[in-house]
């Protein structure tokens, strides 16, 4: 299912940042870059701009809710001048999602104006925003980038560079953040000790990218440079591109979020030196092997179950096919009026090709199962449909543990797998068989990555906090 | 490709509509039901309702440019009250495009008030115009529909029913037409004689619903009754439902326009008998065995191309892959400011995963090629990618003569495969080599069915108009 | 109160046309004439352009409902090119206003394209839309411009110009209208022979134009020619302008409607040589004069009773004072919400200043009581804020009758006056003495010019229709 | 002119703040409030409101650019609950306008959450953010409200309640302000000390109102109790309103804003215990005794020049009359496309009526010349329209030096006075004679009040800034 679906895991953000040597106008290239990021996030987005020879006063902004397509028209990206310029795009759960929270966040500071963008989760923020407002700090938002501005801020005073106060702040801040700092002069983007989101280089002629997943830098025709290392900090100035390692942890204590591979990030991407495509080949070919069923065809649940499945099929030999026709038109606004129980949610946006599946044993590859109302629905409808079998494989493991670092898990008692047995679930949704991906299979997925398995095992890189992180800040 | 894509093919419309003997509204079940026929057309829709006990001059109705979900809201779908009721969805060609054209068109005539919506294109069209402006008829749109209305007034006042007048009125006009005419009483449905665009009948509960394709009955939880007929004139009444088939041809004169097979229809829809993944399936497996050719893997183009990969790959037995991801987010008004070349239209929209690709021979399966520019493109992205071959087949026979029946091909000076060989094709295209289905296959891949194949040979099953059937009507 | 009002006669259109002879585009100026007659309708409005040099099937149109700010961009209107044109502004009466009735109506026709705005309302429509229907017409909206276009149709077969059509027509349609015709050659004037409505023709530079009122003259900064007569026919070519009076009545035999003096037109107007602010000063001295009462201030409520007032004031040595503050802010769109009783609709749109009336006795002018909601609710804030006594004197006699051409006016049972004394009326607003205009004093307001009073006396200049003229046409 | 207008002061900001002691939601009867308060500021508005029983951390905020009219609809109303709340309309200036500065700012602090609105300008705020940033502040807007919030998040830190946190706050802050701060337990209302800009308090049954004019007061139907004084601090919370004077100055050190009663304010507000309407018929009266001159009729320039003509009309015994129409459809949104020569500005706006002045010597009443753009244009088209002579009366001195406190004056070489004698200047507007109100007559204007008069001598009641105050923040 696509990602503006119900019962799949919400994810937080991406960033893109651009600092162009040769003077161009950055704010177009910003928008293609995040049209590319647009699964990392639909509730709102915004672009930064400044003229890197301007006054240091001067960031050019336009936010708003909505798709890049809906906030941006030619005249508004005409209107953001400037060499240098960051981007993002922002995941939207109900009810918390207003405009003053979307990013990038722009504000002034003692050394001049910046622009703040980041994907992830801090995990001690309501510690840092009480910290803050004991000294008098005010908040006008409830994200994370605010308390990162606060620190950057601060630290500047002491230091004599921006790129040495995010590392100052570095040292405070806890969590998942994968971030882009702007400043008239400088693009600055650093990547949590963790690795828990990912962050990459690229290059287009004179022009230096940062971008959340390399399928933008495909989609403005910029080559890949490299990874941001977990915990690096990479300053991009007209003199060129720094490294600073110093907050780098030893390889073995990196905590990549492994769902990035699973479903987050576009197959076209890589992350880490891993093909997010052939990890979800691989996590299907693990599933033919360790949960393996006689049957006509592999098929996957559109879009994300369907290079699981074509690894599934590689691996048994089961032929692999079409089932499905995904509605391309549900968009985010789609409307429900008055449905009544024939016109169910999943219905409308799929439906079953009943020639492909009639008389048919069929393996169904998705990746994930959240609550399970969805798989339900599914599995009745390849029944109705004519399918004689329906097994199911999830390619990851079974979700029992909330996440700290960014992903949007329900709470525990609405997890289907929480404190049920897989034959209860398999019950549950009605297939003829269930397997999941075995969590020890996750790290050969990540070709040996060290990754973070918190939502899987409970185990997290990092002691959890013991009190809600969203605290009462949120409306 | 996607539907709303560059160098592809326009279609022209969908039609829906339902009579409820329960007496229940019936807009929120048509907007759902155009929304699975939106592939159809995504420039304007329309909804016209009435009370089937209500006065005889009562129609609500709401038109407006854009998708379904732009177009309704819960509360406009809820001012349109009644049992009864018809719905549109309109295909965008630049330029021409207005509100006022939007169907369905509401009218008030002799013996009170209509809604008509239709699918097709007439070609004689201006004829009629011009006949009835001599005797005093006003035209306020460009569109057939109100040329059919004008009839069906005009044979009302002679006969006593609405139904005799739509069968007069099908005397009269000559093309491609599936028609719905809604009265406050009535609901009927009309299939022009050759059956060049597909019109089925579906019933649930108590309500008979008309819809272009089957995706519709199964998006709303209706069960598909049958297709009407070529020439047939069905009419559902409270007293339910009649047919006529006067105008019906001999089977072997009826001519389906061979592109709801190839590319129009949603895959999970079934016409005249025919399920369209299960001719696309055919298709790619005709390829595979014309132009066969040795590789490593076979790929279709998304979306429409998947279907015929899937087959040319079983009948290869050639593994089937997946080598593209296509952004979810380009949508109708996708904006391209200030745009390098190096973001090309393509780019932004399809993006190749390397590694599935690389160091591959690659057998790319497309379902027609218009200009050829995208083709090209393609083809390069895959080398770029790291394909070592890479082999165009094409589900369709070379474009190479104009449709009078409402498929909108571009004038054939721009048709690639004009005053062309395939070869020349080839090299423009920049495949290692290129294959296209023969023409003889077409009816083999509708399974016998008549078909037209006027824009592949020129013959058409109609004497063409001799001149531009649009006239100077068109702004 | 401003026209935008509750408790106000609503008025149904202003029309604006004009021809270049040097060949600029018009579409422009029509806006800046359609925005001096926003007063005369804030439902709709539209503009129709063509070169006169161009294609004859070429009108280039734009409709949108809301005000002219509203539906017209710079952008728009660049877009309606050509050097003659004709624009309309609709009056909104809540529920039948739909964008399918907004004018100009655009239309194909025998000879080429039509477009027609008009104002007023014809009496015998719904018979002819009958008689139309009987041969095979079909209407697709609810406005007598349809049936007027339907006529010129047909009646152009017949004779050798559009200007001998709308002759012709104009022995058909009965009731009041000022009518705009444009053919991309031609622009054509034209009012009813009693001269209900207003129209007259300017000149600026090499443009001739039609509009309903002078003040729209002014705005464009063109010069008044001269009123069309009531029954004339002006046909504006590229030869000049041309008159035809065939259609005249005798001078004694027209009727305007006496309301554009007393409410509708602007006070900058002047209509067939009666300048609207005379006239106004003149009633306010015949209230003065007919019902003169000791006091210290005369006011107006604003807006339309200020003129009223001052002549009143200068009539009767009382001096003029303002006694309240319009709120410039209450718009079309003013919503309403969860309002309680304090917050009224007047005290909303009107405040009074005490300062001005507190311990004054007070004259205060309006040109109408319609249903008495309002009045009731001014004289009370007068008194509130310590005005002594409060005389209530209304420059237009009571309404008793239905209008048939044009005028909004409520069910008589919804009148004040109906049925009541002027005593009975007094008592209810609770002012201290109240006085209407008399009757007789009508004639001599309007300079002795014939004029309509069908609305205080029931006596019309044409047989008035034995059934409701809207039929059930409308929704 | 009306407020909207080209060649006129800008103004800043309106307030409203409500406390309802019976728990009623205030959403609605703010929205009614600042809709009576909209000609302080048609840029942008906003509203947040809170449940004074409650979580602390709670407030519900929407703003957006537009009128009220255009920012809110029932449901938003419907959806910011609670019983306290805070409103604020913002004046618009070309470029400077973003949607970050609308307000209320809503902000978390030390002990919970806060709204803060204000009216006004400080001439310290740059110091005070430069102060602020050293210790590592952050700024999101570039408006005052900002600071002002910070030195109160600040203060609070060291003193056990909110008021008194903004009562250190204004030991720092300088400059022009009155201010609503709204925890969700307590309403707080505050004033300079100069008492440059209104606020007063008003009750309506169980609730506390503070607001920025009487005239918001009336429009809800409250009563008006008292201005808050100059430097006071007024404290509304359940137990009822308190009051802290410890910040108020000697009354003759007071400098109350006389544009206020010159322009700014409604007419039928009174502040400080002088009616506005008082002080412009008082201003009339002082030009007719200081600069008499014979005509035959006084005339104001709508709508703020219409009460001082009164004034002159009063004094000199010369009949008032009325020259103008305005069209009363000129928005904040009026396009002026491809607009000729002919089609000026001031002539879409404003039109004479002929007959009123032809053939009379016309004195002029206006509040204010700025540029002299638009006396120079009205004062030719009453010459075109038959006036034989026109005197102009200005109801205020010439503008010569810069407003620090929050009017938008512009620079000094755009102003007609500057650098001009009166003789210049009237021979540059075209009148035959020009006289403005003396410097002197301004205190009487206010019945003695101690006024600022810095725009018109050049002395200000503090010490002004040295620097442009607004420095390099604003972009």
């Amino acid at each position: 299912m696509s990602r503006e679906n119900f019962d799949k895991l919400g994810e937080e953000c991406g960033v893109f940042g651009i600092y162009d040597f040769d003077g161009n106008d950055v704010a177009s290239t910003i928008y293609y870059g995040l049209f590319a990021l647009q699964h990392r996030g639909q509730e709102s987005c915004g672009i930064a701009t400044a003229d890197t020879n301007g006054p240091k006063r001067n960031i050019c902004t336009h936010k708003g809710m909505g798709l890049c397509n809906e906030v941006f028209t030619p005249e508004i990206l005409d209107g953001l001048k400037g060499d240098i310029g960051v981007g993002h795009v922002r995941y939207s759960t109900a009810g918390e999602s207003t405009r003053e929270n979307a990013q990038p966040l722009v504000l002034n500071y003692v050394k001049g104006i910046l622009g703040v963008a980041h994907n992830g989760n801090l995990i001690n923020a309501l510690e840092l925003r009480e910290e803050l407002e004991q000294t008098g700090a005010i908040f006008q938002t409830t994200i994370d980038s605010e308390v990162i501005a606060y620190h950057i801020a601060r630290e500047r005073i002491k230091v004599d560079s921006v790129e040495k106060a995010v590392a100052n702040a570095m040292d405070k801040i806890k969590g998942a953040y994968s971030l882009i700092v702007m400043s008239p002069r400088k693009l600055i983007g650093a990547r949590d000790p963790y690795g828990f989101k990912p962050l990459c280089i690229g290059k287009r002629d004179n022009a230096y990218i940062l971008a959340s997943e390399s399928c933008a830098l495909d989609t403005i025709g910029a080559e890949f440079v490299r990874d941001v290392r977990p915990g690096e900090i990479v300053v991009i100035t007209k003199d060129g591109i720094k490294s600073n390692c110093e907050k780098c942890l030893p390889k073995e204590q990196e905590a990549r979020c492994i769902f990035e591979y699973i479903y987050f990030a576009r197959p076209d991407s890589r992350i880490d030196g891993v093909d997010v495509y052939d990890s979800r080949i691989q996590a299907g070919r693990f599933l033919a092997q360790d949960s393996p069923v006689e049957a006509d065809m592999v098929v996957g649940v559109p879009e994300s179950g369907n290079t699981a499945a074509l690894g599934y099929s590689r691996e048994s030999g089961i032929p692999y096919g079409k089932a499905f026709v995904k509605n391309a038109y549900v968009g985010r606004t789609f409307i429900k009026p008055g449905q009544s129980s024939r016109e169910s949610s999943v219905q409308i946006k799929l439906n079953v090709i009943k020639e492909a599946v009639e008389g048919k044993r069929i393996i169904m590859i998705d990746d994930s199962i959240v609550r399970g109302t969805t798989s339900d629905r599914i599995v009745s409808m390849l029944r109705d449909a004519g399918a004689t079998e329906v097994h199911v494989r999830i390619s990851s493991p079974p979700f029992l543990w909330p996440c700290y670092f960014g992903t949007d898990i329900p709470a525990r008692e609405q997890l289907i797998a929480y404190n049920r047995t897989i034959e209860d679930i398999r019950k549950i949704i009605g297939a003829d068989s269930l397997g999941y991906l075995k969590e020890e299979r996750l790290s050969e997925m990540a070709k040996g990555l060290p990754i973070c398995k918190g939502c899987f095992t409970g185990k997290y890189p990092m002691e959890p906090p013991t009190r809600d992180i969203r605290g009462n800040y949120e409306k």
